[in-house]
């Protein structure tokens, strides 16, 4: 199954240069990024498109929200580590976001 | 503002007998429970439900959201601790999951 290959190290490191706002761990197991909106409902707002996305995707974010503010952690559990699916969760999270 | 005050040890430990599956946080200022639902779509049709209960009351959750299981966070932050705003959110909370 290659499309659940973990990306690269080389390849992380530029994904990550490619996503504004988004860090690796320091375990190289994950992304995540902190969105910040006006209020509750912009945050909610936001995770209920994400939340449509990730479902057609079958591919869940980790997300904490709280207020205006929505955590999120992308990493694929049956790889143990981040894959294109979650390069593209996080950017279609930056699509709408804006 | 007697609304914001909040509830004694007495009142809490009532409070929590009286909610299945809550748990009041080691340093008695909050309360949370860990939903998990049949999956990804039933958890966050449940969220949804819950934030338009939520902004009505303008009082809010933290969250947390890892496919099928939500785990909730309530405490009001101006009081520093569990107020009547967590109990009535806790228990629509319980009336939505079901």
């Amino acid at each position: 199954m290659p499309r659940l290959q973990i990306l690269t190290p080389e390849n992380l490191e530029s994904v990550v240069r490619n996503l504004p706002g988004w860090n690796l761990a320091a375990n190289g197991k994950s992304i995540s990024k902190i969105y910040k909106f006006k209020d509750f409902n912009a945050a909610f707002g936001f995770m209920t498109r994400v939340a449509q996305v990730a479902e057609k995707m079958d591919h869940h974010p980790e997300w904490l929200n709280v207020y205006n503010r929505v955590e999120v952690t992308l990493s694929t559990h049956d790889a143990r580590g981040v894959t294109e699916f979650d390069v593209k969760l996080a950017s279609e999270m930056e699509r709408l976001a804006r």
